[in-house]
C-alpha cells in the first residue's frame, strides 16, 4: 500500500488513554494511513502504553505530530472534518462516513490538506474545536445504543477513506488454480449423467421423463462448475459404476 | 432502529476471549444488530467477562444461540458468507464487505436467511468452516499489516449491513415456484455423497480423501441448488444404489 500517496491527517484532540492512542494508530494503518497528529493527551507523550498497544502500527505514534492545541493542529489544513457522536447546535454540515472520505479524496486529489478531528474519549469535541471544521461527520449508529469506542470511530472513517481513495474492490472469484467449465463440458457431464441414469432407471415414470431429463441439464448448466468439478462429477458416477460391477 | 425487521445472523465461531464475545455484541448493537449465534466458545457459556464488556449490549448475549458445530449454527439459512483474511485455496466467491451486506440485503428481502461467519480470535475459520459458506467476505486492508480483531471485523460488517440495509429495495427473484435450499439440506446432500462414495470406493488414495471430502462439501455449498435440486441430487444417488442391488 503507497504511504507517501496524499491522505488525510487525523487528529486525536485531548486523547486520554494510552492504549487508545495506540488502537487508534492500529485501526489507522490497517486502511493505509499513517499521519496522526495529537493534541494535549492527558498523560503526556510519548505514552509507553501507546507504544506497547500499537505494537505493529508503532511509526505512526513516533512520526505523529504533537502540539497543544487543536488550532495548531489545523493550521496547514485547507479542509476539516469533526467526529461527533451527537447534534451540537451548530449550523454545519452533517454528512456520513462515506460521504465525508469521498469529498477528502477529491479535496486531497486537488491538491489541497484535509484533516479529520476526534474528540476525547467520554466527552467528545468541544464546541471550540467542532467551530473550526467545514462539516461534521456522523456515523449513523443506532440511536438507542451509540458506543463507539475512539479507535472504532477512527476504523470507520479509515475504512471509508480506503474505500474512497481506492477502487471499488472489485467482485472476484478466489479460484485457487481453477477455470471455469467451458460449456462442452458441461454437455458432456449432462450427457453422461442422462445416459448412465438412464441405464440405471432413473428417469421413471416414462411420461416423467422428458422433463426429468430437461431439469438434470438445467441445473448442470445453472451451476457455477470449475473443470475441477465437472471430473469430481463425472468421477462421483463413474464409481458408482465401478461399484456395482466390482461387487456385483 | 426496528430490531424485529429481518437482518443477517452473526455466527462466532469458537471464540477464544470472552471479552471479544462481549466486545462483538457492542459493535453488533451499534448498527441495530442483535442475532447473534456462538459456536463451541472455547471457555463455556455464559461467560462473565462477555456480559461485563458487553454493557448496553448484554440482551444480544443473553438470546444468543449456542450450538456445538458450524453446522448447527447455520441449519436454517439460505445463504451463508464467511469472514477471511487470506485466501485458502477453496474455489469460491470473494466480496467486499459493502458488497457482501447489499447481497445480504437483497436476499433478505426476498425471504431468505442469511449468516456470517467470524472465525476465532488467531487462526481464523478452519477450511470445513469456509466450506459451508456461499461466499467469502474479505476486508480490503493494507497489505503489510492487517490486524482487525473479531471486534472490528464484527463492526465493518455491522456498519455495512446497516449502510445496504438503509438503501436497498428489494429486487424480486423469479423462482418459478422454487425456494432456495436450506443450509441442512446441503450438509444432509454431502452427508449421503460423503457416505454413499465412501462405501463405493470414491475417496481414494487414502491420503487424499480428506481433500477430496472437503473439496466435495465445497462444491455443494458453493452451488446455488433449490430445494428441488437437493431431491434430485439424492435420487440421482439412490438410482445408483438401486441400479447396483437390482441386477447385482
Amino acid at each position: 500500500m503507497p504511504t507517501d500517496r496524499p491522505q488525510p491527517a487525523f487528529v486525536l484532540v485531548r486523547p486520554q488513554m494510552g492504549e487508545n492512542i495506540g488502537a487508534a494508530a492500529r485501526a489507522m494503518w490497517n486502511f493505509g494511513l499513517d499521519r496522526m497528529r495529537i493534541v494535549a493527551p492527558r498523560d503526556g507523550w510519548p505514552n509507553p502504553k501507546s507504544v506497547a498497544m500499537a505494537s505493529g502500527a508503532g511509526r505512526l505514534l513516533d512520526e505523529a505530530q504533537l502540539v497543544d492545541t487543536t488550532g495548531a493542529a489545523l493550521e496547514d489544513c485547507h479542509y476539516v472534518f469533526a467526529t461527533t457522536a451527537r447534534a451540537r447546535g451548530l449550523t454545519k454540515p452533517v454528512v456520513s462516513p462515506e460521504r465525508a472520505m469521498q469529498i477528502a479524496a477529491e479535496r486531497i486529489a486537488a491538491g489541497e490538506k484535509v484533516a479529520v478531528l476526534f474528540g476525547p474519549e467520554r466527552a467528545g469535541l468541544e464546541n471550540d474545536d467542532i467551530a473550526r471544521a467545514n462539516a461534521i461527520i456522523n456515523v449513523p449508529v443506532n440511536p438507542e445504543f451509540a458506543s463507539l469506542n475512539l479507535a472504532q470511530c477512527v476504523l470507520l472513517t479509515a475504512y471509508e477513506w480506503q474505500r474512497a481513495a481506492s477502487e471499488i474492490t472489485p467482485e472476484r472469484v478466489d479460484m485457487a488454480k481453477a477455470r471455469w467449465a467451458e460449456q462442452i463440458e458441461i454437455e458432456k457431464l449432462g450427457d453422461h449423467y442422462e445416459a448412465q441414469l438412464g441405464e440405471a432407471g432413473f428417469f421413471f415414470p416414462d411420461h416423467k421423463a422428458e422433463s426429468m431429463k430437461l431439469n438434470l441439464r438445467n441445473m448442470w448448466s445453472r451451476m457455477p462448475l470449475t473443470g475441477a468439478d465437472v471430473q469430481m462429477l463425472h468421477g462421483v458416477l463413474r464409481q458408482m459404476v465401478r461399484w456395482k460391477q466390482r461387487d456385483g
